[in-house]
């Protein structure tokens, strides 16, 4: 490619062949994220549209439909799961804790409703299998929003070409201060009848396995991890912070870790036998994309994507395989495969012994 | 401290605090090490000078001798062993393969004679402890020239003032293609009974595992481990490439990797739970440093240190202490630690299980 195509095209959605047609959505948990940056993305989605809202509280329901154009029914859980308003939409979006996705993508697979479901897939790997089965017969896609970052696709198809050589060795970290971000010691993400079995690991480790599954394009084949907690508000989870060594296929060797209370910060380095690619930061605000080869070194600064415009993108993406009626590649299966990274991480913390995955 | 002091006094020999005298070196092991970066080095510094020079082969030696002004003396390893010219230098240098270190060092301390050895310090923990004993009288100090590197200096004293707050990941990485530097697969860094019991690990990755160590003043206390060799010419070696986690002292989970047929690459990433810390390039020519904290990162472009400038430190230091009759921190006792550390990165690696030092 000439070097400014490389450039004229590298934000480009190489998935988005156009498509005819409006996905319409209902929204199930109506946290902030839903309300900053699902809903808003849906609204400046060419492929789709929020038309319902689900949420255990149905004043909360009532004021998204208030505030939100196009938002016409407001249901309770219990009416969701009942079947109400079916006709209304055509997808769900799933952003409750863990450990209520699955019943909820039971409810929609029941009514023949495809499903958007945030990262990670479930509480545990049962529930996520129990979950991947249960949407056999619609489309389930796993919310990693990464896969719709441009940075991260050139990330893959310049791995994919060889630009690396052999891609030998990854460092992935993402880390936050969550107790300063939501000043509550009751939230969800650490009661693990909730989120499940790490905090960190999970909630945000699963960013830097994900993603370098998705850019090596191999999937993990061992885990070795250690994990601590000790501050105030993390006594009931293992893993105020995480850090893990996991092997890929083809023995790439990836150091990957993720903290609820460190430094906000996260960063992917993709090292070869022949060059190497530096996304930093990385996950919340992709914006820099280093390259290297042959001594030498290039930095992109690219348009930031925030988590709107994240947003933006992967329920485009969602609602383009729907409306072209094709499968994401991001399924149930696919998403299985962290959650047993996830389990084997937390394992080996506790036992100091590698897990063959 | 004023911002200008901090500019002003940012490269700044903390340790030099003036010394009288002059050390005659002799140097043993007249590999590329020591011809380009060593002697140039003591021929710069302000407290030390190569009077002596120490090889299995004569002409070599001889060609030493000739080549740099101020070397008079040139010895055979069997010369030197039995105490010819020890009136000729007062400390030695040792750089020799790892597996060759410790008697040349037990004939230098027999003498009276201080040593700086090259690391890591032996081929085995045995042998290092071994070392360790011989040294027992004269001073000892294992060469970690990071320690005199300015920029790591600083990182060091960041952290012990709490700019990161409590340091709670690190991440580390040295790679280089050693087969296009040296392309001889008979060379002895890939000679386990020469090198020890691994390539990556033992000569590379001891540069993240002690400068984490030395940054964060603390010490390693468990290791998780995995390693690959695949490629023509690492047949003898466990490791081509090695990652590990490390746990330091006070929960510090550090990931840490290393190759010997990766890219050439090295950055050291420091973080805690309110600022970081970001050393990259680091090791072979550490020129920027990003610190962070409040959400605001600055980035110095420092004046860069290449090896004969980073052995000069390393010379002037180690002399330093000779000539005040200080004793230098990295003494026997400090570099056996490495060594276990390198030990329980290989027993891991083949075992899959944490081992606790």
């Amino acid at each position: 490619m000439a070097l400014d195509e490389h450039f004229d095209d590298f934000m480009r959605r190489d998935w988005d062949t156009g498509a005819d047609g409006t996905v319409r959505f209902a929204m199930v948990g109506l946290g902030w994220w839903t309300r900053d940056y699902a809903v808003p993305a849906t609204q400046q989605s060419e492929y789709c549209e929020t038309t319902t809202v689900v949420s255990s509280s149905p004043e909360k329901a009532e004021s998204f439909a208030e505030e939100f154009d196009g938002v016409e029914t407001a249901l309770t859980y219990d009416e969701f799961t009942d079947g109400a308003g079916t006709d209304q939409y055509d997808a769900v979006y799933v952003a409750t804790p863990n450990a209520l996705h699955l019943p909820y993508v039971e409810a929609a697979a029941s009514y023949g409703k495809d499903v958007l479901c945030e990262k990670p897939m479930e509480a545990s790997v049962e529930r996520a299998e129990a979950m991947a089965e249960a949407a056999e017969d619609v489309t389930l896609m796993v919310a990693y929003r990464m896969h719709t970052d441009p940075a991260v696709r050139r990330m893959r198809e310049l791995v994919a070409d060889g630009f690396v050589g052999e891609p030998t060795h990854v460092h992935g970290h993402m880390s936050q201060r969550l107790l300063e971000m939501i000043p509550d010691r009751d939230q969800w993400r650490l009661n693990p009848e909730l989120a499940g079995q790490g905090a960190s690991i999970t909630d945000l480790g699963v960013y830097p396995i994900n993603t370098t599954r998705f850019v090596l394009d191999r999937d993990p084949v061992a885990v070795q991890s250690a994990m601590y907690s000790g501050s105030e508000g993390f006594e009931d989870v293992p893993d105020e912070r995480a850090a893990a060594t996991i092997v890929y296929e083809d023995d790439v060797l990836a150091s990957i870790s993720a903290s609820q209370n460190s430094y906000e910060d996260g960063f992917l380095r993709v090292t070869g036998t022949a060059g190497q690619l530096v996304l930093e930061p990385a996950f919340l605000k992709p914006s820099g994309l280093t390259v290297s080869r042959s001594g030498i070194d290039a930095t992109y600064d690219l348009p930031e994507m925030g988590e709107a415009q994240q947003m933006q993108a992967e329920f485009d993406y969602f609602s383009h395989h729907l409306l072209a009626d094709t499968e994401p590649p991001a399924d149930g299966e696919y998403g299985v495969v962290d959650m047993r990274v996830i389990r084997a991480a937390v394992e080996s913390a506790r036992t100091g012994e590698r897990v063959t995955l």
